[in-house]
């Protein structure tokens, strides 16, 4: 093995269906694949998605075939007219199919046993190329194969996910591991309050270094991190990842919420309970979504106690005693400082919880008024309330009602990471 | 235009980014874009994903452009070193990229307004490739792209579902309308109450229809039945779509809770807001999701007062008052049916509308026990109070937490549009 150690492979996933391309389903399967890849050292620059063509077909196979050493189909092994991935193997690597007695013999079996009657056409999944190897289909009667010629190998996956799983997880897994280059280390961290572009350039040395790969990916104002390494053993990964994960956590500081893939919500109610306290919440223009967040985490119980949904203008007074000189005054009204500092209080004292969060704003409309003032679409104040007091945060989110929700509800988990860690805050 | 119609003309999408091919996300994007080509009468026979490498974008591109007359990319288009997507565009039309001073104001306004300090960085997102104009991006700041170059198009859409959806939805359908063969006539009904197996039967003898195809698509206690029919003109497409149309409204009744793309709980807000009506929550294991899919209709404070997540069990005395002799007691307890009813017969009450609706139940572990009873995973109790009374309805369903909050949510939404139309309850 000493000669290919090192010498990277690369894979091509090639994706057939004309359901994927009309986008009657969404191919999670490849993305399954991809995650397979990099697990396994195997390098995969390139994905096709193909119909049931069989010249789109052959073309698309000798395109992979020409710039990848694996070539990973995934769907058309079924037993109808359109699934020609078995014939399209074969012409692409320029041999022939054969009949399988033992896959014949297995889906006599199969077919007997759920009582469908036996036709001919049932035989095209017993059809093999004559340089391929079978992948055994305990949950369906297509067989999976792994053909070698020239230096290359195919490898061809039923579509249906219940069946093609099992496949990822035994036989594909166990040949990508012997094809695959050392290791692959990765470790991801969760960060919070920092822009992309501010991160880019907190971390540009690391972005353009070869040896760990640096992936951004940002929502909703969380940016995911991870680093990702290849090496020979997991000694040589550990020792390239050691320094790259200690400048991170040095640089990053307490924007990083997670390094365990732990969600937002999940660190709060994890913080919460070693701390020993509670929490409720108050929630205006977000309807729910900041309690259904927290509650999303198994075990919350624990920690969450409850909260008010004041929609109404009149339920904040109502339902929270927020006074209605602050609910009827041009300077402050419902979406204000003011307002949000008091539903952050009143859920404390109403619930006797040790934190209260509110969230009171303006979405999806450009015309809001109230008391006379205009107030501009994504103007939201969120309100931390906690034992050492309270305070309101000015946000102005830009968006659809769907995105400035969604914003308000992750800068509230935000700003209470921050309070209940004493961060700083602006 | 004479002797353009009919020519089918054949669109592909270039999805762009390494987390891609490392299996991080899902592509659902491209699976949203292949609808829209199917939508508009545009071809797709070829779907690529490539990795964030320049040389590879741009061989990826150029492929796409020797055999597709439209090409679409997703993703790239970031402030950050990686996102290339711009460029490479620029070099497959041997084009060159020039700054967008429009686009360039409209950043610096943007960070200004979010107090983000602004980095050159940013001004990536401002080039342009010199044939190309700017699709406004409402909810980011990287705009899109179409460019126009020797009879071929090239779009680039971002990544980001919330900034690419309005694109597709907006200048990137005119734009393939404009380009696509003929009509393309469709119409969705949205059914509620109905199993798919039980859909597939009522509706067997259309759903083998050549003339107009039927699709069914299942989620969360809801099925989506699109006609779909491709024709000349608006008028043939009408007279092939009418029948179909009427059959299957007269087959499915009032389990059709929309014909014109409202999700369930605008249907609800719509259906309050023409009786004059109003309506509170008390949520417990759903946590707010029930307020949070009410108040994500447009207009639904005219009919939404508030709401209690009473999640503590005690909380549900104080906030509630539902008595401690159910709370307490084996036979009941807090995930009963007279406890639900306590809860939505107290919303009614306390916030003085006329529609209560409750959730209670466990949600995500086996082992749930109360006042010595054992309760099963996904058993959940939903109450209605209304003018005319009240009902709990008990339920049990299937799955992790999160898909049984989902279907809790859903179910509840369901039973309230049930009673508000005086549809006959089980």
């Amino acid at each position: 093995m000493a000669e290919t150690e090192h010498e990277l492979k690369f894979a091509e996933t090639v994706s057939i269906g004309t359901e994927l391309l009309l986008g009657q389903i969404v191919d999670s399967n490849a993305a399954e694949l991809g995650a397979l890849f990099a697990e396994c050292g195997i390098g995969h620059r390139y994905r096709q998605t193909v119909g049931d063509s069989l010249p789109r077909m052959v073309d698309g196979l000798r395109l992979a075939l020409s710039r990848s050493d694996i070539v990973i189909t995934i769907g058309g092994l079924g037993p109808t007219a359109d699934d020609l991935t078995r014939q399209a193997i074969a012409e692409a690597l320029d041999d022939e199919l054969i009949l399988d007695d033992s896959v014949k013999k297995h889906l006599i079996d199969l077919l007997e046993k759920r009582r469908v009657p036996i036709v001919e056409s049932q035989f095209r999944q017993a059809m093999r190329p004559s340089c391929s190897e079978i992948i055994p289909n305990p949950n369906g009667s297509a067989p999976g194969l792994i053909a070698r010629k020239g230096g290359k190998i195919v490898v061809a996956l039923p579509g249906p996910p219940n069946e093609f799983r099992p496949m990822i997880r035994g036989a594909v897994r166990d040949l990508l591991v012997e094809q695959g280059d050392g290791v692959i280390a990765s470790h991801e961290f969760r960060i919070v309050g920092v822009s992309e572009a501010s991160l880019d350039e907190q971390l540009a040395d690391l972005m353009s270094a070869e040896d760990v790969t640096l992936a951004p990916y940002a929502k909703l104002g969380e940016i995911h991190l991870r680093a990702t390494t290849r090496a020979a053993d997991s000694n040589e990964a550990e020792s390239k990842m050691q320094n790259v994960i200690q400048t991170i956590r040095s640089r990053m500081g307490n924007t990083v919420y997670s390094e365990s893939g732990q969600t937002l919500a999940e660190a709060i109610v994890a913080q919460l309970r070693s701390l020993g306290q509670t929490l409720g919440v108050a929630e205006s223009c977000t309807g729910g979504l900041l309690g259904g967040a927290i509650t999303s985490v198994s075990g919350s119980s624990e920690v969450f106690a409850g909260g008010f949904l004041t929609y109404a203008t009149e339920q904040k007074h109502l339902m929270m005693g927020v006074p209605h000189e602050i609910l009827r005054s041009p300077d402050m009204g419902a979406v204000s400082e003011e307002c949000a500092l008091a539903m952050a209080e009143g859920v404390r004292s109403k619930l006797g919880v040790d934190w209260g969060v509110s969230i009171t704003g303006v979405v999806g409309t450009e015309e809001y008024e109230e008391n006379g003032v205009q107030k501009p679409n994504g103007l939201v104040f969120i309100g931390v309330a906690g034992p050492n007091g309270a305070k309101a945060h000015r946000n102005l989110f830009m968006g659809s009602r769907e995105t400035v929700r969604g914003r308000a509800t992750a800068q509230a988990l935000i700003l209470l990471r921050r309070h209940l860690l004493k961060i700083e805050l602006d």
